[in-house]
Order: structure tokens, then sequence, then C-alpha cells
């Protein structure tokens, strides 16, 4: 592993990142305490937060956000814009009415299977299980695992029927 | 009030912005014209408009969106990505053709009152109040009032039913 | 057309783009080989790709993307947080588990036509025309073409309905 991307760009935040071989990060990037897989590219207004593994020969598009408890298989890809949680009750303070720290509430963990794809928008709460080859749907708010290979869409997420046209 | 938050950080523009004490702000913000109380953290990729006001104790996470017209109470959680609107009808030019400008349409108000939570990805209209200590799903498109309390998921937001299940 | 837009900003990255006249670009945005007409306005944490045609009097409001393969005639309302997609069965590898180029999928085009808007948070797939005057709801997913003049909302968008309350 090295401790910087296979390319240079502007305006990049890194710490404490373990990147394998020829990972390109682009501008605009906020990206501490992860570890990236070989040839995985990370596009612009991305953060990834401590602790989040992603794998190799990922694409993790613009716009979006890993947190902490996310991990990430090989060859997976995470669209535009998508955003994971792992969080089943936010709040921004406690009862006391200070601001809640990480030891307020149980992390949840999230596994994305490798060969995954999240369409762009997506939303991905909290102790959710994306199987392998599985597709999210541009735009889905994933509540429950995925099965292998199932496709779902819509708000919340369920699989793909014959009534919901993804294309037109 | 002062005119810096207590930290430092690289790529943030911050324009005429009263802070309180303790307020954290991370890399790549746009705020102006705002205020923020004492002891609220706001996250990366956040733009904060002119006007709006942003109680204490707050968390703003990234990604997050809040214009003119929006006020937030103290103790209140903005998820990742929430967008608000204060356009009920957005356009960009005006029936002469020529570009809009702030008087060429009705500025909408909208309230997030004491303790509520924004799921990451909510959209939340104008016009809209979210009483005390709600909750706004991951995701949620809200498009009315939320009592105080309540918890609404979904697009268009409803109020949570058995069938929808956040949990899996 | 001139190679920078008409004001000053920090943190931009700007590569071969046409600007037209009195075109304004905020800070924290990525744009490259992509064409900009006459007095349109682009908000903070916006992409636009290479082969891009925005048209002029345009507004692109803050965290919107906007790739490969779209084009945006003149006088068009962008919301913020707006996604568009080029790819309909995104991967991140090829079947022989090499990363994806764009040679390995069938670039999608996608025309929003002259004064239509898009609220905020909307997510457009490919091949879809958003005819004339038309109205993406905030939040909608839009995965077919849209009349001229229609409005749609949800997920997946539909024709406004009666039950669909848009206003509190």
């Amino acid at each position: 592993m090295a401790d910087a991307p296979a390319n240079d760009a502007p305006y990049r935040i890194i710490n404490g990142v373990d990147f394998g071989e020829g990972v390109l990060v682009q501008p605009f990037t906020n990206l501490y305490g992860c570890r990236v897989g070989d040839e995985t590219r990370i596009g612009p207004f991305v953060e990834i937060q401590r602790g989040v593994t992603v794998g190799a020969r990922c694409k993790i598009q613009s716009h979006s956000f890993i947190c902490e408890g996310v991990e990430i298989e090989d060859e997976v890809f995470v669209g535009h814009g998508v955003l994971f949680i792992n969080d089943r009750r936010p709040r921004a303070t406690t009862e006391a009415g200070t601001l809640q720290t990480a030891e307020d509430w149980p992390l949840q963990r999230t596994v994305i299977a490798r060969g995954a794809a999240l369409g762009s928008g997506a939303v991905i709460l909290g102790d959710v299980h994306v199987g392998e080859s599985a597709t999210v749907g541009a735009g889905a708010v994933v509540t429950r695992d995925v099965p292998a290979g199932a496709t779902v869409v819509g708000n919340p997420a369920r699989a793909l029927a014959a009534e919901r046209r993804v294309d037109s």
C-alpha cells in the first residue's frame, strides 16, 4: 500500500489513507483513515470516512459520501451522489442536550458485495447487505438487504416489477 | 458572536457569517451572510446562504444545501445531502426571457424546530414546518408540515406506516 | 465564445470550456470540455463533463452533476443536487474484470428542452427527453420522456395527480 494516489490533482485532502496500486483520485475530495484498493477511481466532491474499506477496481463517482462502518468489496460501482448511513436514529444531541459523539450511538455496518452497482442518487441505510452483482436503481432508498443478482428500485426500494419501466 | 469558526481548515469560503462559540466548520464549505449558533458543526461540501439562521448544537452534515428563507432551531440534525427549497415554481428566466432575480419570486420560508432530525438525502420543499423532535426519514421528499414528534418517510413523505419497514 | 467566465472565484477547475458572454461560475466547480451559453450561472460544487452543451440564460444550481451525453437548451433551471445519468447498466468492470472505459458502454443521450425546470434532488435517467417548459418536481426520478409543459413528480416520476399535493 502507498500513502498517496497514483495521480496528482488540486484541492484534495488526504489524511492517513492506504492506497493500492494505480488508484486515481479527482480534485475536491476529503479522504481520511480509509483503505482504497488497486486501480479504484474516486470522483470529485467525494468524502470517505475513517475505517471504510473500498476494494479493488471500484468506481466511486462524484458527490458520494461513504461513512464509517461501510465495506465495499472489489469491482463495485458507486454512482454519483450516493449516500450511506450508519446511524439508525440520528440526533444532534444526547438527551442531556450535549452534542452526540461516536460513543452515543451503535455504529451500523453495511457491506456492498463484489460486482454490485449502486445507481446515482441512491441512499443506503445502515445494517444493509447488498449482494454480489446486485443492482440498486438510481434514486432508490435501500432499507433492507438486497439479494445477490437482484435489482431493486424505488423509495423504499423493492424488487423490480413489471409495472416499473426503468427505460422509456 | 465571532466572525470565524473555532477551528481552521483549508478550502473554506466564509463571508459575513456570525458564529457562536465553539463552532466547527469543515473544509470545502461556502457560507455567507448567515448565523450559526454555539457548538454547531458543519461538514464538508456544504453551502449555507444569506439570511439563514442555524441554532446551537446542530449538526449540518456533508453535501447539504441550506437556502435563504430557512430557519433551523437548536439541536437539529441535518443529514448528508439534504436539500432545502425556497421557490415554489422555479424557472431560470422571467416571461420576458431575462434571468430571474430575487425580486422575481416570493421567497418561501421553512422552519425546522428544535431537536428534529432530517435523514440523509431528504428534500424539504418551501413553506414547510418540521415540528419539534420530528424525524424525516432518509430520502424523504417533504411536501407539507410534519407534526412535532412525528416520523415521515417516502416520496412524497407520509407518516410512517406498518407496511414500511425502515429497518431490515 | 471565451475561455473563461465573466467573474473570478477561488477553487475552480476549468479546462477547455467555451463560455458565452456574461457567464458566472461560483467556487468549487469542476468544468471540462463543455460549452456554456450567454449569461448562464453555475453554482458551487457542480461538475459538468466533456461534450455537454448548456444553453443561454440557464441556472445550474449547487451540487449538480451533468454528464457527457446531456444537452441543456436555453433558459433551463437545474435545481440543487440534480443528477444526470448516461449509462443504462453501470458496472465498475467488464466481464473480464478490468475497469470499464468509455468504449465499454453505449453513451445515452438526454435533452432538456428550452424553459424546462428540474427540481432540486431530481435524478434524470439516460435517453430521456424533457419537453419545453416542462417541470420535474423536487426529488423526482425521471425514467421516461416528459411531454412539453407537463409536470411530473415522484419515484418513478409520473404526471402530477390530484392526490399528490406539492404544496401544503
